[in-house]
């Protein structure tokens, strides 16, 4: 046993001792009802966020402070005497939560944690507070155990995540040197031990509104048709002209900045989207998947960038027929991005190829929004590898590796901001997220902490965060 | 004066003596609310059949009887005894009227007809009753100045014109012997001694509803976009590909049987069409027409078939962003043909075109309906020289020959199933056809009925009707 196993080990089974007085903070934590979305919960969010400033000073973290922002405060607290030597490691989470609706749908009420059959159930209490409390209380038993903490830590916990973080890029920007580190965890996440799965990547995204106008007044077809030029045609041809038959985007430059997958990812993705494939057609409801031919599963839906319109209107949608030509149509589609596209360029790229289909009769009104980064976290190399290892120490087995189809904007913000290598860890062992009876499995959770003690420990050894 | 001008003339006077009588009997008529789309008004629709029945008799047509049919009686009569050197005239109007909502914006009640300064006003009074009474009376006229008819002539008054004539196609084929006829008088329009026209050509038209299912339920873009083929998109590509970018349709086959204009009706035509380019412009509400190099704006208007997607719809259609996939997308269209096209056949083409964007993952359903035919009058010829001469006698001018881009289904199904042909005739010299205060100014109905009478002499010269 080496001297930093012995001091993960001493740190766990701190943890375990103190569980009971551990939970009893946790309990205290999820009362407090800190929904982001809802103005009327302001001053719940500060109390959260005060609420968390004082645990951290009581375990010892520096410099802890509930920092305003534009809109609700994040809670930062560091510790930075493990040795110049050693790595700093921003650790993340976010201590806001959903809203609680339906409320009638709860067995028993969200923000008073109620324990059933090893679960714990609460509002929060996966996503994300179970992180919030993971890491103080790891960072409490490393201290508790050993007198110190294996690495430098930043502790920068979030109050605006299921908001939409309306507040974040310009925090992040402002405060860069405060939150300098040489890795970033991303602590928002599930832990699965009969099924670990570690997210790596994900998409941004970009949103786009078209209006297409034409004549002044909806007109009679039978009298101005093949004479006016008709509205919908033109959102038909800007819709029609956005895949090749193939499926691929035909943007121009949409695909410059997409980084291919390396053969060792692709392998490592297709095995494990390929046996999913039939599953995932009886999910989509689907005989045939589509644009077979620009790759597998796995690079389609996570590493390839996508355009997917998801509504379109215009002129008459009721029974029977009315022979009108519109003055207007629309459609609004949204573009999942992939490392190294930059939604904003993407959008302005997306505007001049809708534009090229205005005429000298017809004018298109664009809305670009919700632009969100693309991000792709570490998935090889040593901290990989450190986290496979506390993985497999805890629970036998270490989590298979994803890239996901969808976004988290926080994190591509991070990425492009501060320019650290990232990785994910998650605390969230339950279900329900965003909906009624939100529930952690508590022996899974002790799992989850356990593994993030062996992970810091390893973070520690020499060479790897570099 | 020849023989031939003075019996027209003998006629004309009479008509002027009886004006008095004559409009008791219309007000009669008019009186009887026959609304064809109201199943409420069925046994009047019936009762103003039977009355016209007694007319005719009255006047002295043969075998005058209302016909039962699977909707509402068609009316008959006939008298064919101006010798077997004359041609024989089939003279159609319609008895039934449309609804009256909103009946708040009628001055007087619409089925009590009443006169003020010179304009009589009542439901129908101008489409087409003034037709149906203008026939009966030019020819009790004709009769009683002449004692004879100068041509022979069947009778034929639809009860089903304003709601679509859902029984005229089976009545026409099983009565093509009793409706043969060297002529078509089509008498359903408008008579304008300040502004003459005779419109000579409708298009056709065929519809089509088409829905595009994908996936069984509505997915998350962000999930399957890429992976699942979007109905949105389907859509997208069969709108856009009906047109090429000159704006002609492209559907194979679509122009096949497309009639030139002859160098002498596109002169005329555009004679007529072009000094009203931008007053048209106007009216619709644009800067420019489209599709300029396909013809002049009277062989696009008319001449030239078209289609046009009247409306669309599918995935989210509110305010925001939903990164939804939606199960299915929809469109309608319509598609105004010319002669000789064939609405089934362009409907099978249509059905063909868009059912080749099926794939594996997406089928289409089609439901091609509403089929009318495109029909051509006499334009040129002794017909409408002596129609043009009918006019010029009565009031000084002839009329502008016209084709419009609009449908008159009942024309161009007498010209598919009869082979004979076709001129149209006017006695709705008014105006608010198919709107509250329809009126007829009285002046302008007399001297319709004096253009009809010397139409109907002229065309008992030799030659005239082949």
């Amino acid at each position: 046993m080496t001297s930093a196993t012995a001091a993960a080990t001493n740190a766990i089974q701190h943890t375990h001792q103190q569980q009971n007085e551990y939970m009893k903070g946790f309990h205290d934590l999820l009362k407090i009802p800190s929904i982001s979305t809802d103005p009327a919960y302001k001053a719940e969010v500060e109390r959260c966020a005060n609420w968390i400033v004082d645990e951290m000073k009581r375990i010892g973290l520096r410099n802890a402070s509930a920092i305003p922002t534009s809109g609700h405060p994040v809670v930062y607290g560091e510790w930075l005497e493990a040795g110049a030597d050693k790595p700093t490691i921003l650790l993340y989470a976010h201590y806001d939560v959903q809203p609680v609706d339906p409320l009638a749908l709860w067995d028993t009420p969200p923000f008073e944690p109620s324990v059933r059959e090893g679960r714990l159930y609460a509002r929060g209490v996966c996503d994300d507070k179970a992180a919030v409390w993971g890491i103080l209380k790891s960072v409490e038993s490393m201290m508790a155990a050993n007198g110190t903490l294996p690495v430098n830590i930043k502790v920068f916990f979030e109050g605006e995540e299921e908001s939409g973080s309306p507040s974040m890029e310009p925090f992040i920007v402002a405060n860069k040197d405060m939150l300098k580190a040489d890795l970033f965890l991303i602590c928002d996440g599930g832990f699965d031990p009969g099924n670990p799965e570690q997210i790596y990547a994900v998409r941004g995204i970009v949103g786009i509104e078209v209006t297409v106008t034409g004549p002044d007044h909806d007109l009679h077809s039978g009298m101005f048709g093949g004479v006016v030029q008709n509205p919908l045609h033109v959102v038909g041809k800007i819709i029609g002209s956005f895949h090749d038959e193939a499926g691929r985007v035909q943007i121009a430059g949409y695909y410059d900045r997409v980084k291919a997958l390396s053969a060792s990812e692709k392998a490592n993705l297709d095995a494990l989207f390929d046996p999913q494939i039939e599953d995932l057609k009886k999910k989509a409801g689907v005989s045939h998947f589509w644009a077979e031919s620009l790759g597998t599963l796995a690079e389609r839906g996570t590493a390839l960038p996508t355009l997917d319109v998801n509504g379109m209107w215009g002129g008459y949608q009721g029974e029977g027929t009315k022979t009108v030509l519109p003055a207007q149509a629309s459609f609004k589609a949204t573009l999942r991005l992939v490392p190294d596209q930059d939604p904003y360029e993407i959008g302005r790229l997306l505007n001049q190829h809708v534009q090229q289909f205005a005429s000298d009769t017809i004018s298109i009104q664009t809305r670009v929004s919700g632009e969100g980064w693309p991000c792709a976290f570490l998935f090889e190399g040593p901290v990989v590898d450190a986290l496979n290892q506390s993985y497999f120490t805890t629970i036998g087995k270490t989590p298979k590796w994803m890239r996901i189809g969808g976004s988290i904007p926080i994190s591509g913000m991070f990425q492009r901001e501060l320019d650290a290598p990232m990785s994910g860890f998650g605390f969230g062992a339950g279900d329900n997220y965003h909906s009624p009876n939100e529930y952690l499995i508590l022996d899974h959770f002790r799992d989850s902490m356990d593994t993030f003690i062996h992970f810091m420990y390893k973070l520690a050894e020499p060479g790897v965060v570099s």
